[in-house]
């Protein structure tokens, strides 16, 4: 690999792009011939206003949306709007419904809780430990919104397609799978996205938000805690994380660019998951907890007969460059995080060491 | 300059040390041979358990901070922290004191207002434009705490030294001048910092916070509000703002093993200052805008006998390679911000320029 990199399965900060690394590492010291690096940068400057307005022209570009929508940048990650959301959306008398598919969800959901708003958990899989999408879910017609983790990063879930709720506008925290596919912006209210997994690096979530819901905000929220003031200032009411954009900037770039937008990169990323599931499945050694039907494109997590070969697994992985293949801590096993940046030459070189391991252990 | 760079004399973002850049630079496709960019680590890895262990550290010592203060990472700039420093603090019938040096200030006071909390402004310098520190201030011997801004970037004032309360603890925002100089603790109840100006960059929000009114945070706050929530995961309650965090050890290492810490940074600073002040009063081409007691260290303004003469002054000096000359957009005028990073080189190359202007146009 070159600069003697590894290949790279964390789940988040994750695997950015090689040519958006070499693109920052370039013009580090110069930025665009002004003379200064993109953290010196004013934010009050053309060239940091090109930055911005170009992340923000290519993620509309990519995801189709049209002027309904806006593209914020926030800080404080997906976590943070887990608590804007109600504060900015309920109003006495409104209820909103929640779907809980694993970690995140579930957080979701606690801080509309500590808030004391209305809410319904109105499906769960809770029951079998997580490890599906519900299905036939009756949602509360009257909800301001619905709340869905579109891709569940420790589970391995992700909803193969969105379900109608039948009235409420649905809010997705898409940390984990944002632009890995194109996706039908009708039905969304808001869609949110911690940077760290797919798109950028952490300290930046982008927000995009349906107009409409901008007129819910009250009046007499903190300034730094209502989506109006962001949207109202092209996410510069004070100084934004410019690093973060500027790096979401070059992976929108690369999407479009390289990859040649979302179509394509669906395609690539069925792909090279279909790689690794297929090889899962191929044998008993390795075996999928998420099921079949719930897998998701991004998060591949799987079990090896023991708890012991896992971790020889994951550290004999890490000595042949492949890292980041442990399971997070709450549920242990392994995991390979393949997201948008991760190559299909990395998945066959997991796949080539896991035979080697299921020959040597099995 | 090396790299073709010019000097950099922005508000905010603003110059980093190079040897901060070009270390940054050096290792962003492999960050000390993990294989991945810093953007790119897990921030539960022990590459980035002694990246965030590191800059506590260091800025622990740099300003001799004992067991009674915890150094925190947050999102949001200090802006956030207007909202949330009421928020956490007040109970109901406490009450808190705030000094308006400037816009900043009057952002923070109105963060309060919004919240309906019970504040007092115990002494403004609006009067005279903002261009005094204030004197002889009455506390409120019962507040929580006494808010005050320590340098007013676009006022061009300072703190000299800090007051005597009579009882609050001061929660200061230190944005424009954390690191310029040694602090005595021992006033503060908290002090924090958006990084882009003295110590990194966009994006990261340094809070050092006296243990003790960590008791005071409500139970009610959503987790991301709280200063608990932070406190109690060393910064990682979700992901933090990894790159921000690692450009700031890279500056307080800086500071400690390159200048030798915040006596030697002090004297530089009152230097490098000095050579400007003293040529802007030694005759009646520029003139400083803030009182004499109360010019910043950080932030020069001046004025020019005309604005058409500042515009070409701003012109003229970035095609000699001195870029971020202009004023505020909310003042006008010209300002030279020459925090911890701004050379004694550059300043001198700008006091050069200005006799040059000078001669040219006086």
């Amino acid at each position: 690999m070159p600069y003697n990199r590894i290949f790279n399965f964390n789940a988040g900060p994750a695997a950015l792009p090689l040519p958006v690394l070499e693109e920052i590492r370039e013009g580090f010291l110069n930025f665009k011939g002004s003379g200064m690096s993109i953290t010196e940068v004013s934010h009050r400057s053309t060239w940091f206003d090109d930055v911005i307005n170009d992340a923000v022209e290519r993620t509309k570009r990519l995801l189709n949306l049209d002027d309904r929508y806006s593209v914020l940048f926030l800080q404080g990650g997906a976590s943070l709007q887990f608590a804007l959301i109600p504060m900015n959306f309920i109003r006495e008398g409104d209820t909103a419904d929640y779907i809980n598919t694993g970690t995140w969800s579930t957080k979701a959901i606690k801080e509309a809780e500590i808030q004391g708003i209305n809410h319904s958990v109105v499906a769960s899989s809770e029951d079998r430990n997580f490890s599906y999408i519900p299905k036939n879910i009756s949602f509360n017609t009257h909800a301001v919104y619905a709340h869905i983790t579109s891709n569940n990063t420790i589970k391995g879930t992700q909803w193969a397609s969105f379900p109608d709720t039948g009235g409420a506008p649905l809010v997705a925290d898409m940390s984990s799978d944002i632009m890995c596919r194109p996706i039908d912006m009708d039905k969304f209210g808001m869609v949110y996205a911690g940077a760290q997994k797919n798109i950028g690096p952490a300290g930046v979530c982008m927000v995009i938000i349906r107009n409409d819901l901008l007129e819910r905000v009250p009046d007499t929220l903190p300034s730094m805690l209502k989506y109006t003031t962001y949207a109202s200032k092209n996410s510069m009411y004070n100084t934004p994380p410019c690093f973060g954009v500027y790096t979401i900037q070059l992976v929108m770039k690369w999407l479009e660019d390289t990859i040649g937008g979302l179509d394509n990169m669906a395609r690539l990323n069925e792909e090279k998951a279909g790689i690794l599931y297929d090889f899962i499945d191929s044998g008993d050694f390795y075996s999928g907890t998420a099921d079949t039907d719930s897998r998701s494109l991004m998060n591949v997590t799987f079990r090896l007969p023991s708890e012991d070969l896992e971790k020889r697994f994951v550290a004999e992985a890490l000595d042949n460059k492949l890292g980041g293949l442990k399971g997070h801590r709450s549920v242990g096993g392994c995991r390979a995080s393949i997201y948008n940046a991760a190559t299909r030459e990395g998945i066959e070189t997991l796949v080539d060491f896991m035979k080697t391991f299921e020959k040597d252990n099995g």
